[in-house]
């Protein structure tokens, strides 16, 4: 298969996971960011180029250096962590990014879960610029079964309307089985992810029809149009619809995040990352069904893959992880010069 | 508008809800439904019909009495409830209906709710039959966010297999807002719901394309043909898929309930109520947003009109429910006699 990202080439720079971190944290240091902010966003991006998720890879570098030079985020932010229940996790995360907010409040959710059977995270006041699943997944590694979403910034018209209201808004979830790593699911709620219209405008392909309008509501495949006046629509007609709204009241009324229609970066020339919110529900799952969870989501896998369902959420990802860990993560020789330039600037 | 399942005519009785809710209590009871079963559920079936959805108000009645009649669920269950943690609660549904199960548990659930800022409600052992929003729109009106899904029996294709695995997996949400009644949102992650597929074939009307499949997995828009070997599609492609994915498993690996692909009633001629499970998540919403999810919500629905929604998730049902308390329910004769009938025999 062709990374859509990263045309083959002859000229390619194999790092291994810990190089590529290495580089990418020199990177964000660099850009201003406190170490332990780097360290973190470093890790995330090297592990989503590293599972082939090439839209939340490095190709995001330059909107996370965009989005700092900028000052629209704080790459030094401290979030503070609230414990306001039983169940439930507030964290302000200042400013900040929102990975390193949910560092910070993970080992008390954790131990919410453990206590209390399940916890909520609500994280506001965050820019979120990566993938969901990296955020999910660590708790199904865990054992526990974790939800998480996120609204971004208004790029996506809502069932029935006219103008974009809604972000990308993802929805991920990461639930262990057997026989096998976690199950793990990172949808947007919009037609596509604004990584991918990126890509597409990037190496000049057409997006599927009925995917997004132009600045007049009119049907486009075409992605420059979309970034630069248009927007999606959302994923699967009144009903993706409803669940993208669901993300936003979830992700912002209920976190006390921005909503995505509400992200006003416009004083703010080169700001890219949605300053809005983030929700996590999670649970322990044998709690519920004990001690049997991961045994029965494992009979669920079985009759799936009975059923002729080649791909399990997650597989793809697992599948190029695997081949990193084996032969490294191949980056292009243009990309990689680019990367030690910004580290050593 | 014309309800598509009662056809204008003459021939009708015109009830209010309090006289339709006895009746169908007195169907349930000379069906053999305990007392607190019978007025559980009659509440729903009546309430479903006075809000205009079709599909699951006294259209079901005949499948909820074939069920009872053939031994497959016990209509005098009575559910046992365990509280298993600050954040958590189970019930064993006995072999009951999943709605007098949610009545059992709910005073906890709303303590522990208020206590720990969010609980979550693990059902199994469950026959749920009815719509999903008249189990979260009781939550939003006590100003709490309710999320729920049920997985139900296989009749949907997950995406990239060959064969049903999945249910119709409904997922709803209820969320107050300061404005006006709770957004509640309910969709079927399959392509429709049974009840809509069943009363297509019973008015001769076809199924949209791309809906569903016939029993060699060839796209086919005949109910009937879905009905007695077919099978629907999910939702939204990949998204929709994934989404039904964690509805089985969190509606039943991790409530203890069975999975869609599991129930086999074939012991049972007459059954058609799905033996499964059932999940809420149930979060106290100002705890995160202290003293302002409601105004926040309303902020969001101002700006979703302005954007030409016309629609809110809920509208339709609200409408149709003004109108029902101004002028009655309006029941074709036939059908009211029938059920008088039932009441009676």
């Amino acid at each position: 298969m062709t990374d859509p990202a990263h045309p083959q080439s002859e000229d390619t720079k194999v790092l291994d996971l810990a190089q590529l971190t290495d580089l990418l944290e020199r990177v964000f240091l660099r850009a201003g960011a406190s170490p332990d902010v780097a360290a973190i966003l470093a890790r995330n991006c090297a592990g989503c180029e590293r599972d082939g998720a090439a839209s939340h890879g490095i190709f995001r570098i330059p909107g996370y250096l965009s989005s700092i030079a900028s000052g629209w985020v704080d790459p030094r932010a401290q979030p503070r962590v609230e414990d306001i229940g039983a169940a439930m996790v507030r964290v302000d995360a200042m400013n900040g990014f929102a990975q390193p907010a949910l560092a910070a409040a993970r080992s008390l959710v954790l131990a919410k879960v453990r206590d209390a059977g399940a916890a909520v995270l609500a994280i506001r006041n965050s820019h979120h610029f990566s993938a969901l699943w990296p955020d999910v997944e660590p708790f199904a590694d865990e054992g526990l079964l974790a939800i998480s979403m996120t609204n971004s910034f208004a790029c996506a018209v809502p069932h029935g309307a006219q103008s974009p209201v809604f972000g990308t808004n993802p929805i991920a979830y990461a639930a262990p089985r057997l026989g096998g790593p976690p199950l793990v699911a990172d949808l947007a709620t919009s037609s596509m992810s604004n990584g991918d219209v990126q890509i597409a405008a990037r190496e000049g392909r057409q997006l599927p029809q009925g995917y997004a309008v132009d600045g007049e509501g009119r049907p486009t495949t075409d992605p420059q149009t979309v970034l630069d006046s248009g927007a999606l629509l959302t994923f699967g007609g009144h009903k993706g619809s409803a669940i993208s709204l669901m993300i936003e009241l979830l992700g912002a009324a209920l976190t006390g995040g921005q909503f995505s229609f509400e992200v006003d970066w416009s004083a703010y020339p080169g700001a890219q990352t949605p300053h809005t919110g983030q929700l996590f529900i999670v649970i322990d799952p044998d709690r519920g069904n004990p001690g049997n969870f991961a045994a029965r989501a494992e009979t669920l896998v079985e009759r799936l893959l009975d059923a002729g369902m080649s791909r399990l959420p997650g597989t793809r990802r697992y599948q190029q992880r695997e081949k990193s860990e084996r032969s490294g993560i191949a980056i292009p020789l243009a990309a990689y010069q680019r990367l030690e330039q910004l580290a050593a600037d």
